[in-house]
């Protein structure tokens, strides 16, 4: 029975969030979501990986497209070549109002509803610094909150958030993953959709960077290496 | 435009909660979610709610029965004829983990999406004390996460939880609804969902007390007057 729940993606980050669950001894579940993303090849990644290392792997259907971003707005264009300082500006426009709070609402019931303690999730505040709800103050205040909503938290046991990739660098997290045996050429990262990834959003290019700061090769094939 | 988001159920409390913010001079947009509860008749009410008061009405459909309780699951019986006492002396089997928690997310999120400022929740610590996402100091730290973890509280312009019911008696409650016109008849509150209310359950107990103490008409059919 599983005793912890990580949000799976199908992306580097959670991917290897799940690999450092399971060295810790964990019992994970997997959990991701269908949630009107233009690029449902994450999905397809999510459950190669969940494959992979034979965890329970479930996919909730969740429709947020109602929520006004261009990660799931057709008509929105995906920003390409941008520099770090670019993407460092301002709240980018992939930014999903709230998105990370209902994931995470989701997982951590889940995880209430399986008797488990954690709920794990790879937030990066070092590459993602514009987003509110992928900062450090954001998941202690989760942590609190869950702590008073939940009845396991009225029980004393409460569900701990962790967010083991927080302050890594992109080249960290590909070199923790390469560590850990990783099947990191699993993964998908683009923010589009396509049968190879762009190579020019801005989670292709911080991927790019990544493999190459690390010295990895990186197993996907990309239309343009940025 | 709206600029407030109230979560309505279909049930007496959230319609009260939907009068309230109307007379506040609001423009709610009401929220109902569609999670696999045995008692859908609560969303036509809803619906019957919305139309009522001519508001811009939004069903989500988000699937929780992979959590557990009573609520979602149609093997479990739900109580009857219980006492307030054994009520509140634990943590109900009609407890759905993190529901409210989940619940508000979508709304906080929907709610940034539109430029709204608060979400309303006919939540009630009075009846549903056993509940510990009904709790004043939860949904102080729900206000506290989403500060944290949103673009417009990192701007400075937090979205507020509104708990207008929070500590009213049910005959208060009916009182305010009374006051305010609210169509109490269209509420659907019972916890089976049957053509008429059961009047046994919890939720039909605690109504028809209300009326009672309130010395108001219920405008529902009962298959038993508790």
């Amino acid at each position: 029975m599983a005793d912890s729940v990580v949000l799976l993606s199908g992306g580097l980050d959670s991917t290897v969030v799940l690999a450092m669950a399971l060295e810790e001894g964990r019992r994970p579940l997997a959990l991701s979501f269908r949630y009107g993303q233009r690029h449902s090849r994450e999905l397809e990644s999510a459950a190669a990986v969940a494959e992979h290392y034979q965890v329970e792997h479930r996919i909730v259907d969740l429709d947020l497209s109602y929520l006004l971003s261009s990660l799931v707005r057709e008509e929105e264009e995906i920003p390409s070549g941008r520099s770090e300082e670019e993407m460092e500006s301002s709240i980018p426009s992939t930014y999903v109002p709230g998105r990370n709070i209902i994931l995470m609402s989701v997982a951590a019931a889940l995880c209430e509803s399986i008797g488990g303690g954690s709920v794990h999730i790879g937030a990066n505040s070092v590459d993602y610094s514009g987003y509110p709800d992928c900062r450090a103050d954001f998941f202690q205040a989760f942590e609190d909150m869950l702590a008073l909503g939940t009845r396991t938290g009225s029980e004393g046991r409460p569900i701990s958030i962790e967010t083991p990739i927080l302050f890594l660098s992109k080249a960290e997290i590909v070199a923790e993953g390469r560590r850990l045996g990783a099947p990191l050429e699993k993964t998908w990262s683009c923010y589009r959709g396509g049968g190879k990834a762009c190579g020019t959003c801005d989670s292709c290019l911080l991927r790019l960077k990544g493999f190459a700061e690390a010295g990895e090769e990186d197993g996907l094939d990309y239309e343009v290496e940025g």
